[in-house]
């Protein structure tokens, strides 16, 4: 008999971005092109002055760097955040193997086994992976559609504080939603925390990809100099997905040194990453302005195609790169999976996240899914008319 | 008042092997030199094999892999331990940031909040650190100095289970004791284990650090097809320590399906660095041969060193790049402190780790220090020298 496992290791949650990888490998095969609207995984190349650090790294030997990020590339990092209107010595940044490993810290950092922190869903499925494993709950607070997925009432949120909560944790922009929060929803989280003594944690790491409005980082609130944490990544923002670099940010000292103890636990972050991240931040706003442009296309080309499909709801999201939509389908599981592997127009298909794997809560989302736009405007447009023509014929139709 | 943080982040240890770094960043300052002997970094080059895949990467993108690792990069590592006497597919392998991410999987994966591993002390100190982030806890068996921290009695070691204990770990061979189990040592620990139904966990990151004899690993056993894991990392053995790259293996698929979904929320290992290490497992036997003849005549000379100072005590220890050894003195934390920032021969010292660090039994190894032999043996020769004059200078030698 095979020795199990504890109950945490059998209640990992498996990630729904990648549920439908094992069909989708296969199908490539058969299909002339897939277009994948899965992933975020941007296509957008990663800035050559990163690669000119690889190509010309002196070695000889690849040694473990600081536990808290080296300290040149802490202060890069401060002097980016100043420009993002968020002051931060480098001592309140720590360097992290990913935004993933800064969520994990964070989350071992302000709870006990058996905490809470409320999300507000549809949210990035893997909040629910990182929770499970530090032995943390994750209790969602379930925004509508019909608000572009905004903030639920505040009365709403503070509903679900219980005496196990220890945080509201949000993604500004939305990974999967898109939304941007307002000023005054950032104001009215700020409030609440306060009265009721919890943090803040809010994922920023699609901070430049607000394409209408400005966005508003916690930090850049005053009042936040013990209960906000933000964790962030440079993965999507310099398309450096396969770096592993992200960073934990807070004034609250009690937080950022637990946080630097689990940093020395683990020694460092990569080494050679960090020189050569150091150079993308030389990149001044018109990399970013760039590279918002291209995004904004694409999030109109998805919209508008939508848009002109019959049944489908979205509102217009301000920022990140997605879209969640809800279809004229029972069950986009079986919608998705339909179109990956029955469907096709001169022999090519789309594959897109179904919705529910976004939500905490059980039976809802089904009928919605998640598109990345992380492909050029064309491709896009062409997509976009498969997943129309798709709906059309699909026999589970609404 | 500063928001306060869980029991868990207040509870986080602080690595011992770190806690020396102000006053030697300080004292770095005054002196000529101080020799390096409390952390673990070869000194060893990198091969420049690797550094060649950084040098011509060809981008444009540092893309995300998958979460277990790129698959052509699990195919070496399953010939690397078939060539270790190890029957591995690579499916029964995933890659990890570090061995670190690695040790944090396992204890997830077979621990619930509360749960215990039994630990031989003293013990790499992280271990600690990964235990407490998630929420379980270290049970610590004592070995001795008098037989070299050989495995404590099989007794000794049964009588520490309990109800909450899910595995015995060990590091084979050991940091901080050098000590190399025995055949019959693994034998006796797979017996107990299977007795019972507990995990053995089996770090060996110093596998070919193995200087009399051979190494024993659990997976070259029979009878671990349900109850081994072996955590490893390529930090030490090719001198990596800052590209992150370790794995998890083992032939329990529930472990390992558990441990891939927990891959799966973090996204993936850094990615460029598995290219270039799919390079250096092209290195033959002589590579390691090379290196192993090069730590050994730096063990001789540290153990000679150790040998030809009063009142010191240890064993020849057979493996890693570590002696612990008693010194004469009541408490080396002191003791380290002194050497660092008080003692100097021709302006130079030496930078020890205390021992007590390594043990999770309160107030013992007080008398200990462990020394890291990564620096070439003239250097090491001549920090011994320090180390003598430095011991019977010190006003709290006893």
């Amino acid at each position: 008999m095979i020795k199990a496992i504890s109950n945490r290791g059998q209640a990992q949650p498996a990630s729904p971005m990648r549920r439908l990888e094992a069909p989708y490998l296969k199908m490539k095969e058969i299909r002339s092109h897939i277009y994948p609207l899965n992933i975020g995984q941007p296509d957008i190349e990663t800035p050559p002055s990163y690669m000119d650090v690889y190509r010309n790294f002196p070695g000889p030997t690849i040694k473990y760097g600081p536990s808290g990020g080296l300290t040149e590339y802490r202060k890069t990092l401060s002097d980016y955040y100043a420009n993002c209107g968020i002051s931060l010595t480098p001592d309140e940044i720590l360097v992290t193997t990913g935004g993933s490993e800064a969520i994990i810290f964070v989350f071992a950092a302000i709870t006990d086994p058996g905490d809470e922190v409320i999300v507000p869903e549809p949210f990035y499925a893997n909040y629910n992976g990182f929770a499970n494993m530090v032995g943390a709950r994750i209790v969602p607070v379930t925004s509508q559609a019909e608000t572009g997925y905004a903030l639920p009432p505040i009365s709403e949120v503070e509903s679900k504080i219980s005496a196990r909560t220890r945080a509201i944790m949000i993604c500004n922009p939305g990974n999967p939603t898109g939304y941007a929060y307002t000023e005054k929803e950032i104001k009215d989280l700020k409030t609440l925390c306060l009265k009721h003594d919890i943090f803040l944690v809010s994922d920023e790491v699609y901070r430049e990809f607000v394409y209408d409005g400005t966005h508003h980082s916690i930090l850049s609130e005053s009042g936040f100099e013990s209960h906000g944490i933000i964790v962030d990544s440079l993965s999507k923002r310099f398309s450096l997905c396969g770096a592993r670099l992200g960073q934990v940010a807070s004034h609250n000292k009690a937080v950022m040194d637990a946080i630097l103890k689990m940093g020395q636990a683990r020694l460092c972050p990569p080494t050679v990453e960090q020189y050569a991240a150091m150079e993308v931040h030389k990149l001044g706003q018109d990399y970013f302005d760039g590279i918002r442009k291209e995004y904004q296309k694409r999030r109109d080309t998805v919209f508008d195609g939508l848009m002109k499909t019959e049944g489908v709801f979205c509102k217009k999201p301000r920022g990140a790169f997605y879209i969640q939509a809800k279809l004229p389908v029972e069950n986009t599981v079986e919608f998705a999976h339909w179109l990956l592997t029955e469907f096709e127009m001169n022999n090519e298909t789309v594959l897109v996240a179904p919705g529910n794997g976004f939500y905490a809560t059980k039976d809802i989302g089904f009928d919605e899914i998640r598109i990345a736009y992380i492909i050029e405007s064309g491709q896009l447009a062409r997509a976009m008319d498969i997943l129309r023509e798709g709906l059309s014929a699909y026999p589970g139709r609404r």
